[in-house]
């Protein structure tokens, strides 16, 4: 099977045809007629074999995921979902692979109505490159670098189960079935969290993906907004898996393990009350340029290691 | 050097900032403001090492012709540079080598006013994907599918050197330095021609780049547009490098070899007049669905191989 024969069964399947496609899959390139009075919000992320996954995982997971990880940074922006573009490297065609990988990726493209547009298919190591683009009223993008003084920080849902899921894949932690259940699910088919994103518009002050870890992502809100940040790690959401490990363990693994694909954003005060459900205040915004984490009772806590770094 | 340090260091120095790129590198995503009544063009195309080039070849032509590819993608519909990410796997942090990369990298996308707003830096086997992003009013997108019998057929400039230097580098073919230095330029930067292109908005009827060969390419244009050709082999435009080779080899290379980036083209008779300079007629588009190749005496070409395939 030819890269044409691959494309044309596994990548021309989508059941969405978006009106502002002129022209997908297909010819030299794709085009978009953008819609008046929006952004367009851009985002690349790449796979790897064995970096961002270990090469035995369900090449569904490998789709979903390396899908939602673009759809994450989207969400942190406040964006929805429109266009995607994919390349994909493979070592060989391997059809059972290609049918739950494209089935794992459309199923997670088509909830969103984000339709692929096009891509590249090529010969080499595993290495998936996404690029997502996404659509907001134009101003409404939430940044970064905009975070103030006294604002409120939040999480979604909770934090640290990817980080778990790692451990324990790595034999460091055993648990038990209906946990280990929740942390798997969590790494390997994370849900990106757009509709909260979209919720944020005209409320979050800054927003950013906690792809690090939440204290090396935060730490970018605070670097390129020029603030600081007083956490009480005791306000951290957890899942019940992490709630069962010795508590300055579980603490670690939500503010050091990466992987979430959780929202980390800030909120002036008077905002507060349009806050979306299942978020979690955990500190403020302080002017001093440090990130002050402490326990409810004062106590400091000390922070082993923070995010994961390629180099 | 973490990743970090590398994207600040050596992809944050271009010179260019354009006024539609209102949040470029540093956000989770980028955020653009799209002029009205344009169209955008979208393509990504990636390049792994000791696949599309070989693993020795200078940083400087990888960074050039890994854009290069991307940019020939939007020539080959009509389309305008605007913007460009990159998803970068490295097996390690180089500096010299991204020093040379980025330098290529920018001095082609400088060039076209094209700007890097965002990418991802992971570690793994070298390889290099681009998205390139392009504006063109609305409707005057040159596609494949819309070649018509009767329109005559054209290509720029010559035809086949690549597939001559990947020879060369094979060792399969020894040339004249004069002539080593030409094909070796047109295999590891080739010239995008973005500048055809949008000469032929409303000139040309269908449009290809030729990545995969001569043969391959319009074959591609013939069969998304239901029509066929009639080629006279012997009005392929060959350098000098390919005119000191034996004549069928040398129209083999034009037809069959790939990585030339030129454009293939049709235009209405009646508008044969606007083809811009440097361009060949060397045929005409039939109503026959097939690829009929011949030499002026009326013999037909017998193409022993079509383009490159990767599976």
């Amino acid at each position: 099977m030819n890269e044409f024969a691959v494309i044309q069964r596994f990548f021309t399947t989508q059941k969405i045809s978006r009106s502002d496609v002129f022209c997908g899959i297909g010819d030299d390139a794709a085009i978009i007629t953008p819609p008046v009075n929006q952004q367009i919000i851009m985002t690349t992320d790449t796979l790897v074999s064995n970096v961002h996954f270990p090469a035995d995982t369900s090449p569904y997971d490998i789709g979903f995921k390396s899908l939602a990880v673009n759809l994450s940074d989207l969400a942190a922006m406040g964006a929805t979902p429109a266009w995607i573009t994919m390349a994909l490297t493979l070592p060989e065609i391997h059809e059972t692979w290609l049918t739950e990988f494209s089935r794992g990726f459309f199923t997670l493209a088509t909830e969103h109505q984000a339709q692929l547009i096009g891509g590249d298919l090529t010969r080499g190591p595993l290495t998936i490159t996404i690029q997502a683009h996404g659509l907001i009223p134009r101003g409404q993008a939430i940044q970064r670098n905009t975070a103030k003084p006294g604002d409120l920080i939040y999480v979604t849902n909770t934090i640290g189960d990817a980080a778990l899921a790692l451990a324990v894949l790595q034999k460091k932690f055993k648990l038990t079935d209906d946990d280990q259940q929740t942390v798997f699910t969590k790494l390997h088919r994370p849900t990106p969290q757009i509709k909260i994103g979209e919720q944020l518009r005209g409320v979050a002050s800054a927003a950013i993906d906690i792809s690090d870890g939440l204290a090396a992502d935060l730490g970018h809100i605070l670097e390129k907004s020029a603030v600081g940040a007083e956490i009480n790690v005791d306000l951290i959401p957890l899942s019940a898996a992490l709630r069962h490990l010795e508590k300055d363990k579980a603490i670690q693994f939500a503010l050091s393990g990466g992987d979430d694909y959780e929202l980390c954003f800030t909120v002036p005060v008077d905002k507060k009350n349009h806050v979306p459900k299942n978020c979690t205040c955990i500190g403020t915004i302080t002017n001093t340029n440090e990130l002050d984490l402490r326990f409810s009772n004062g106590i400091k806590y000390d922070l082993h290691q923070t995010g994961y770094q390629h180099f």
